[in-house]
């Protein structure tokens, strides 16, 4: 097991990553005060709440079984939450837990930062995507029909529970969009791991262990280095919506239904890529590195044919905008991000035209 | 106008108490970054909106209006506010400005906290109540339909406006609820200030501005003394409470419909003090003391014939119980509260079936 501690003063918190934990309850139990209420993604209840229960044996719980599709993250579900814990009276003290993908995890994690105006959360993120995503960070939130995580609210878990068993009965589709994010930090801030995932790319796909658990690793070290001393999103943490304001309007043009969340973004860093060469930042070669590495996981590298009005519609109601800038995040180098709304928009929707 | 400071480190953040600020742009503009959206209540637009929104001329601003009423104060009406802004693509630079009673503040701070995970708002509360409640303590929220303020978060304004011209309009009876919890202040924390009031009532009723204003502030100032070393309500801040236990679980019986809030805190503070010298802990002359000033107040002494079943069941799903004790706010005397779950639940029993 590795444990990697995110460093946040009084609220840092450790995550643990390896096989077989679910079931531990020594590593569960010394951050659960109260009792503990369990929302677990209905898809993989069968095969992991088992787990999870016996390792609460000792401590009172219940259990709510929610949908994980990213249609059902909304402030009705929130709703339906606040309902199950006020019908059994679970109180102030009450420690919830997140069983699932990101969605329950952005669910859950929001849920308890509004109960009762918040109680404390653990994280126990059952796809790659949530483990190197979701560990770190405090983001959680709902969507709302004009756009995606539009309420939400910074809150940070107790711990992190990132099993690596639930890879195992992951869907291919699941662990590849998850390898988006993956090769996302590589880009942006580390590019030694960026020239590691090159190289280890196969034994990744093939779920080995080892390979897996040092990814999830250094994806959360790396998310936690950026997200610590910018903590609310004003600054440097910006880097890490790589290829996200494309792939948002990828989601919201497709209606969040077609895409996954890590496909969208796959087709948006290799977009952010190519248009930080268009600008003369980064060598076409490095542009290609990025492509074929995206290409090898199995991930599509260009948008579907949506047209570059919608592109830049959807863009402009993107959440990282600010007035009537498309702030967007764009590579100098293989490990090098930069933020900048300052670019020819004719350069942007000429790419954009091109590709959608 | 008097300037009160609530000191919270980086968020400290200042109230101004007086006449004729709603329409100072000079107070307002070094407090919003970006544009404004102000959502106002109803009841009291025609009255009061005009003097805020020419204190916004230079800034880009929109107006919602919304119903004051405590039935909407939900995650219908947040959601409504959400639609509003996205739909005027307000980014995250924008301000919420709350311009209403406690009811309009609790919805506006909530959608501001959980707008885009947390846009800055100011509130410009227009009640007795709001101003000596809501300006201090950063509680938001929104009721759910199985308890009162089940959803909320903490977050701070960056400047409360306390117009005191907007009491002038205020119906009697709701200036009267905004007198319980100023009353309230005297008992747990001031016993001068109670003295005070039992002198100066009079003039309060009638609305003499001076007297408001000082009562407005020191009742601020007893808040933040309370709130400042415990801002997310693990201890001393609870005594804030007094009355509130019992009055919400008259709030609750009643359906939120025929008693104003202060109306059932008047009387839970003096649930609470007779409870207070059946335990042998304030002597009857200071609990007659409490009744006295809350009757001259014209607000209820008693509660409504509800039982005792209903009330301790009410009491018991409030959030300020711990498992299944229920947490009492209690005086020692006329300005020293105790928090405390130790006491004959029968002793508690018999009083609620002696006057319910």
């Amino acid at each position: 097991m590795i444990t990697y501690t995110v460093e946040l003063g009084a609220r840092s918190y450790p995550i643990y990553i390896g096989n077989g934990l679910l079931s531990k309850g020594e590593l569960l139990e010394p951050h659960v005060r109260g009792r503990a209420f369990i929302v677990c993604a209905q898809s993989i209840a069968e095969l992991h709440l088992p787990a999870l229960q016996s390792a609460l044996r000792g401590i009172d719980h219940d259990t709510l079984l929610l949908s994980d599709s990213e249609q059902h993250k909304n402030l009705d579900t929130i709703s339906e939450i606040v309902d199950a814990l006020l019908h059994q009276r679970f109180d102030r003290e009450t420690t919830l837990i997140a069983l699932g993908g990101g969605v329950v995890g952005d669910i859950t994690g929001f849920a308890a930062a509004c109960y009762q105006r918040g109680v404390p959360f653990i994280q126990a993120p059952t796809t790659l995507l949530a483990q190197v995503d979701s560990s770190v960070g405090g983001k959680t939130g709902v969507n709302h029909r004009l756009g995606k995580n539009m309420l939400g609210a910074f809150h940070q878990p107790r711990c992190v529970i990132a099993d690596t068993d639930t890879l195992q009965s992951l869907p291919d589709r699941e662990l590849r969009s998850g390898m988006a994010e993956v090769i996302k930090y590589g880009l942006i801030c580390d590019a030694e791991f960026f020239t590691w995932l090159e190289h280890n790319l196969d034994p990744l796909l093939a779920r080995d262990v080892g390979a897996l658990s040092h990814a999830i690793a250094r994806s959360c070290a790396n998310k936690a280095q950026v997200v610590a001393d910018d903590e609310h999103e004003r600054g440097r943490r910006v880097i890490l919506n790589l290829g996200h304001t494309f792939g948002h309007a990828i989601e919201t043009e497709t209606g969040y239904q077609s895409w996954t969340h890590g496909e969208a973004v796959a087709v948006g860093m290799c977009l952010a890529a190519e248009f930080s060469n268009r600008l003369g930042w980064l060598p076409q070669q490095s542009v290609q590195r990025a492509i074929d590495l995206v290409r090898r996981a199995g991930l599509p590298t260009a948008p579907p044919p949506m047209g570059a009005d919608a592109f830049l519609q959807h863009m402009l109601r993107d959440k990282k905008t600010r007035g009537d800038n498309i702030n967007l995040v764009l590579l100098q180098d293989i490990g090098t991000a930069v933020v900048t709304h300052e670019y020819p928009i004719a350069e942007l929707r000429e790419m954009l035209d091109r590709h959608a």
